[in-house]
């Protein structure tokens, strides 16, 4: 009998970066990684049961926030009740030039050779002093006559494009993977796609360069969803570990998601409602409105801070949630995980 | 000699609800209104003077913050240090199919003979117990073969159309008003655009159908932009108008908006710094969190309280933005402005 490997589900499709995050969490020879179309399906899979984990991109150090997964935890139709955060992980956006090698570099000064690789970026009017790239090409570009990408990508890789691959053709297409894809397909060898690197791995392709990005700060977090179950004994769900002081020890190990709501014909109502993790010394870490979904100007706000919710009902989070059940109107815990983040 | 009109910069193309939004505050007979191709030539235009006031989109009641907007206001080059908020507008997105009316209906019952014009939307897996549109086409739509609109559009007037127009071919389109400016240049006439009713003025187009939204309460809210000026006395910066008890009794007529950031080693300066509005009872109403471009994982805050910062410098708004001086690592008023939401 084949053993059954728990069902993972990300946000498709296969290469993408939140595959990569997936890879991160969970080893492919226990875990079967589905790709899902949409972020609402890893929702759905996740909810129904489906799947044992989810893996969807939170917030992006460059663009903030994913508001389509925001808003699948607004879950206006309570269809998601029993969504929760489990862990995240940080995975950094580093794109690659992906295609078929010609030859390898053996001379690298025939790069800089030619006019339109000279290395150094075109000063124009809007841009009258381009950033150096920050890296070189692996191998020799001259045989790229197009490019395939997603469009926010060109725009992230600005410095290395205006200077090895100036003038030549650029098609958008739907995301970085699907851009790998048809480069793959095309065997004329002279189309490349800028992509993960775990796009190279899936699709065979060579790396004609790496790490082509200008900032090298660019990070996406992701964020696992797991169901809530009364019988799990989920690892952000011990027990208090209190000295006697009652201090939480592992407070900054851990963060904690939440969502509340608050009434409008309340003034104040929000600033007490922020206000209810500052008595316990919990770290507001961030912030987000959106769109209730019920009458219009009406928000649910989300707000992460240091600290776990505990089984036990003890400690510094659980505290603030009950200060928080008297000021909000509603209000819904929506996981504690280890913090990943080392700053 | 020809009288110069002040010039309005707003989010082009023309017919686009920006425009809208700045047809509902400037008079074209005293104003000349001047499409911008970005949100940040319009910034721009603002800034250097070139116009006298800016028109941009803030917030959608479905979609919320227009984050382009919010993150012209982050303002990390320092491009727009004298951008201020001086007044805001609400437009209601009603949606219309847009086109050149065959013939008028004087038999309404003879659009619900037609299987695909049922006045019902079949139901389909995904949607059950599809919603009723909300209105009926104002003239035969036999004729219409193909639709053009934003891709946004078709999302928001599923009803109408799987009423209505089901099966007919579907066209993505830059903008809602690019579809109507198409539609008028096609002489065919079975083409039909989802766009405002002011595109059906400007490109002199039929409606065939009006307020086509599968929900009523759509709406956008626009920022007027001013450039502030030590000279200028806008009306929204009036001198203190303080009853004896020192209570600003017109605070709930006015908006504030502020923007701030924290230092990420000093844990509670967030929630110190929402706190300082408290106490001088100013309710806070609205905030967002962006990335502050400085550091991955920094952010700068909006919020936005009811009330307005004074020109001499007494009242609560000014008090609480001293206070605010002292928790936040940076802080700028963004603009006070009369509030036009009714409730």
């Amino acid at each position: 009998m084949v053993q059954q490997h728990p069902i993972v589900a990300f946000l498709g499709p296969k290469a993408s970066y939140t595959h990569q995050a997936a890879l991160d969490c969970f080893n492919e020879s226990e875990y079967t990684l589905t790709p899902q179309i949409s972020i609402e399906d890893v929702f759905e899979a996740v909810q129904s049961g489906t799947a044992y984990r989810g893996v969807v991109p939170f917030e992006n150090s460059t663009n903030g926030s994913v508001v389509f997964t925001l808003d699948l935890f607004v879950d206006l139709p309570n269809r998601y009740p029993d969504i929760l955060v489990c862990a995240e992980t940080y995975i950094g956006v580093n794109h690659c030039l992906l295609g078929y090698a010609r030859r390898p570099i053996t001379d690298l000064s025939s790069i800089n050779e030619s006019p339109d690789s000279s290395g150094t970026a075109t000063p124009t009017i809007s841009a009258p002093n381009p950033a150096m790239p920050r890296t070189v090409p692996l191998t020799d570009l001259k045989h790229i006559k197009k490019l395939y990408s997603h469009p926010q990508a060109w725009g992230q890789c600005k410095a290395f494009l205006s200077s090895y691959l100036k003038g030549v053709e650029r098609q958008d297409v739907s995301s970085t993977s699907k851009a790998a894809e048809l480069v793959a397909q095309d065997k004329s060898g002279t189309t490349a796609a800028i992509s993960s690197s775990i796009a190279a791995k899936i699709h065979h392709l060579d790396f004609l360069a790496k790490g082509i990005e200008d900032s090298p700060d660019n990070t996406t977090r992701f964020f696992i969803l797991k169901k809530f179950s009364a019988h799990s004994s989920p690892s952000a769900l011990e027990s208090n570990k209190q000295d006697v002081t009652g201090v939480d020890n592992d407070m900054d190990r851990f963060k904690t998601l939440v969502s509340f709501s608050v009434d409008d014909d309340d003034p104040g109502a929000l600033a007490e409602s922020l206000a209810v993790f500052k008595p316990y010394k919990l770290n507001l870490t961030s912030i987000n409105a959106r769109p209730s979904g019920i009458v219009p100007w009406n928000y649910l706000f989300f707000v992460e801070i240091k600290g776990r919710r505990m089984m036990d009902n003890k400690g510094a989070v659980n505290a603030a949630l009950r200060d928080l059940g008297k000021t909000a109107k509603s209000w819904r815990w929506l996981g504690s995980w280890e913090s990943r983040l080392v700053r």
